[in-house]
C-alpha cells in the first residue's frame, strides 16, 4: 500500500532586482515547493490526471514573483503555497520553503552604492509556509535563520556530567563553544499580517545575545536559554526549534616542545561533532507537536 | 517549556582492518549516536548529572569496534543502540545510523588482492537500530542504501499531466529518467538474527532491476513499483521509504545551427530538481506512521 | 600592464546517449574551453570585436557533440581545440579539458541490461588537448584519471625520517595508505591516432598494480614507482604527473578503557592532510617543463 | 627521471584566542606549507633522511603561534617559510599559504562584544610567503583574497563581440554582472615591514569601489580596471592576478504567460560558466612571470 507521499521542486534559484531610479534592491531566493494530496493514481497506475508537473511548479515562482516584490518572504511563501492549495484540487497539502542569501550594498565614495552589491556568505535567511485544503484556509507560517556561525571564547565551560568506563573527558569551566546555528520557529495563527522583517531582526538580536551572555554549562544549557528568551520577548513567537552542531575546537598540546598552552592556541575540527537540538514553546504545547 | 529533544554525536569516522593472514578485510563507517531521555535538567539549570558526554559516545564506539567485527552494520548498529539504554537510567531512546562506504579489491596480477582496495566511491550503505528502555526490549531495526545514482535511456515517458496558466511543458515518451536514489527500509519486529548482507544484496538487486525494466509513466510511478517489488519479494521487509531527486537531462535545441537532435544530446542539470518521496508498506499501515 | 591572461567556459555538462537498438551506450561529459590570444582590446579599450562569447564556446560544444561520437574523449578535446584556433584568427592557444563520469550497466535477470545504468560514482577520467595556431598545427595530449581512491592495509611503513624538536612522530614500518590518487599523462607529440581508450585502461592498471604491490617506505616512494611504472610499461606516454593526497587513518587509542588496539582500529581524518606532488618523465626532459 | 616535485601538509586548522582582560580577539587560519629540495633519495631509494614529516610541519605551526600574535598573516606566513629553509638543509624552496576566515564581534545591548563573535562567512583573506635558501635571502609575499562575491545591475553590458555560426547571444547593453573574486597581489621585494593589514584593507576598498563604478563592457574590461586601479594607487604593489568566474544571471522568458520582464526577475545558474582570468603588472614585466 501507498504510504506518506509528497512531491516538488526544488533548488528553483530566483533573484529579483527593483528599481527606484539608481537605487536598485536585490533579493535572492531558493525556493521549493512540496504537494501532498490525492496522487495514488500517478503512483500505482500511471495516471498522471492529478499531477501538476514540477516543471510548472517552477514557472509558477517565477511569474509569481513578477506581480511584486518578495519581501518578506514569510508572505512569498505563502502566497505561492495558497495559489497551489486553491488552484488544484488534488492537492491537500502545500509547503513552501525559502532561503534568502541577503546581498549588502558595497560602500564606495563613502556611500553606500545604489546598483553594487557584496554577498556577505554563510547566513541564511528561512521562511516556509503550510496551507492545508482552500476550504479551511488553514495555515501555518514558520521563519528562521541557519548557518549562523557563532563562537564564545569566556563564559562557557561543561562539568559534573556523566561518567562511564569510557569517559575520557575531564571537567572544565573555559572552553570554547562554537556552533552553526539553525533556529527555525512559528508564529500564532494569525500569523499574516505581522511585521517579519522586523521580527526576525528582533529575534536574531535576542539569539545573539542571549548566545553571548550566557553562563554556559553545556551546549543544551545555552540553546534553552536561547530559545526561552525568544518566546518571552516575542509574544508572536509559538514555538522555536535550535539545531547547534558542537564545532569543537581543542587546545592544541605543546608540553612535547616545552611549550605551554594557556587556552590560547586552538585545533579546529570537522569530525565528529555533537549535535544538539531541541524545541522549546509555550505551556500550553502547540497542537502540531 | 522544553519541547521534543536529543542530543548525540555525529561524524564519528571509523575504519577497522581484520587481518587473515594476508588476506585483509576493511569495514569503513561513519557512525551517528542520538539519544533522548530525561535530559530537562540539563536544559533548565545546567545540571550535567545525566548527561554522558558526546565524547564518550565516540569513545564508545571505537571501543566496542575493536571487540569484534563489524558486519553487519545492523548488527553493530543494535549493540550500540541497546548499549546506551542498558547502561544509563537517563535515556528513553537511542538511534544509532550509521552509513558505510565500501572498498573492493583491487585486481592485481588477474587476482583480487589481500591488501589493496579501491573505493568505487558513491553509494553508501545504511543502517539504522532505534531502541526503547531496556525494560520494554523494543528495537527496530532499518538498512538501506543511499547516493546510488540511476538512469534509464528508455521505457520513460511523462504525459496526461495535469495543466494550468503557468504549464509549458510538453508530453513526451521517451525522456531521460536519472535519479540519486535513497531507500530506507523497516525490517519485522523480530528482525535481530536476519541474514542482513544478503538480504541488503537481494533488495538491491530488486530496486535496480525493476528501475531498469519498469515501463515508467512517471518518477512516482517507477518509485511506487520498485517498492511494491521490495515488498512482494522480502517478507522480511516491513515498510520501504524512497527518495527520488529527479535529475533532469534536457535535450539541446540545435536547430539553430541547422542540427537536428534526435534525443541523444543532453544537458545534465543540477537546479532545480524535481523530489519524490513515497513509503510503500504492507496492508496494515506499520504502527509507526 | 596586461600580463598574462585568458578566459573560457568551464562546467558544460554534456550526456550523449547513442542508440543502437535496444543497447544504448551513454557517455556523461563535463567540458572546459580556455582561449589565450589578442585580447588586449577587450581589457584596455572595451572593444569586444575579438572576444567570442563563453556561450558560443558552449554551443560550439553542443553542436560538435552532435556530429559523432565523443569517444574517446582524447579525440573529441583535440577537434574541440583544434576548432577553436583554426576559426578565429585573434586565438593564439586553445584548451579544452573534458573530465568523464562513467556509467556502468546495470546487470538485470543476469545480463548487463540495455539502457538502464548505474554511476559508481567517485573516479572521473579525464582529457585535456592543447592547440597553437593553425599553421603551426602544434598540439598537446594530456590523458589521466581523478579521485581514485585507494588503500593499501599492508607493505607500507614510514621510518628514518628527519628529525627537528618538533618531531613527535614516531617510525612505523606498518601503517595504512590512503589516497586520492590524480594523475596527468602527457602523450609523445605523434598522439592523434593513438588507441586511447585501451592506452588508459592499461596504464590505469599500472597505476594500481603497483600501488598494491610496492613495498612502501613513504608516499614519495610509492608514487615514483607508480609513474616509473607506467614509463617503462607505456612507450607512448612522455611524462606523468602524480597528486597523492596522505588520507591519515590513525590507530585509536583504546588503553585507556584496557582494550589493545592491534592496528585493528582507525580514525579516518580529513584536515590536516599530507600532500605529495611529482613528475616523472624519461631521460631527455620533455620539452614543456 | 624525477622531474618537479614537492610535498607538505594542507588544511592546518588553528584557532588562536588572545584575551585582554574581558577583550578576546580570534583569529582563525587554515595554513598550508610546501617544501621543494633535494628529496630524489626518498622517491627514488626510498631514503627517508632528508624528509621533515608533515607531521612535524603541522606540529611546527601549531608551536610557532603560541609564540606571538599572528596577525599579520602575511608575517606569520613569512615566519613559518623561514623557519623551514633555515632549519632544514635540503630545503631549496618552502611556502606557506593561509587562508584567513575573519570573526567579527556579536553586538549586545548596542555595543560590541569583548567575547562573542559571529563569523560574516563567505570572504577569506589569504596570504602567502615563499622563501628560497637561506644564504640567497630571497623572498615573495603575496596578499590577497578570495570567495567575494559581488554583484552589479546597473552599468554593465556586452555587445560587439565576435559571432560565428554558433553564436546565438545577442547584444546586451543591461545585464547582471556576478562574480566570486578571486585577487591575489605581489608586492614589491622589500616587503616585510609593510603595514599588511591596512594594505589589504585600501586595495579590498580599491577592487570593491571600482567594481561598482566601473561602465562594464565585458567582465575582461572590469576586470583590467579593477588591476589598473589597485596598482595606480597602491605603489606597494608590483602585480596582480584577477580570477573573476562569471556567475550568470539570466532574465526569465515570462512571455507565454503574458507577463513581461523588464529585466526584474533573473534565475541564477551554477553551470557552465564564464571563467576570466588575467594579471596586471607595472610596465617593466615583473621577473617571475
Amino acid at each position: 500500500m501507498l504510504g506518506a507521499n509528497s512531491y516538488g521542486k526544488s533548488g528553483i534559484r530566483l533573484v529579483q532586482v527593483s528599481r527606484h531610479g539608481d537605487r536598485h534592491d536585490v533579493q535572492d531566493l531558493a525556493v521549493s515547493v512540496r504537494l501532498e494530496g490525492d496522487f495514488g493514481a500517478a503512483h500505482l497506475a500511471g495516471d498522471n490526471a492529478a499531477v501538476l508537473p514540477t516543471d510548472t511548479m517552477k514557472n509558477t515562482v517565477y511569474a509569481m514573483a513578477a506581480e511584486r516584490s518578495l519581501e518578506p518572504i514569510e508572505a512569498f511563501a505563502l502566497r505561492l503555497a495558497r495559489h497551489f492549495v486553491e488552484t488544484h484540487a488534488p492537492v491537500s497539502l502545500a509547503r513552501v520553503e525559502i532561503a534568502e542569501r541577503p546581498w549588502e550594498r558595497i560602500e564606495a565614495g563613502g556611500r553606500p552604492h545604489g546598483s553594487a552589491f557584496r554577498r556577505p556568505g554563510g547566513e541564511a535567511r528561512l521562511a516556509a509556509a503550510t496551507c492545508g485544503r482552500a476550504e479551511s484556509g488553514e495555515a501555518s507560517i514558520e521563519a528562521g535563520l541557519g548557518d549562523l556561525v557563532i563562537l564564545k571564547t569566556a563564559r562557557s565551560g561543561f562539568s559534573g556530567f556523566a561518567r562511564d568506563r569510557f569517559t575520557t573527558l575531564r571537567d572544565t569551566d573555559d572552553r570554547l563553544l562554537a556552533t552553526a546555528l539553525r533556529a527555525i520557529w512559528t508564529y500564532e495563527c494569525d500569523a499574516a499580517d505581522l511585521s517579519f522583517a522586523a521580527l526576525r531582526a528582533g529575534i536574531r538580536q535576542t539569539l545573539l545575545e542571549t548566545f553571548a551572555e550566557h553562563e554556559s554549562r553545556s551546549v543544551q544549557h545555552t540553546l534553552y536559554a536561547m530559545g526561552e528568551a525568544v518566546l518571552e520577548r516575542h509574544a508572536e513567537v509559538r514555538e522555536i526549534r535550535l539545531t547547534m552542531p558542537n564545532k569543537h575546537h581543542l587546545p592544541v598540546d605543546l608540553s612535547p616542545f616545552g611549550i605551554s598552552n594557556a587556552n590560547a592556541v586552538f585545533v579546529a575540527t570537522e569530525e565528529p561533532y555533537g549535535l544538539i537540538e531541541a524545541a522549546v514553546h509555550r505551556t500550553a504545547p502547540p497542537a502540531r507537536s
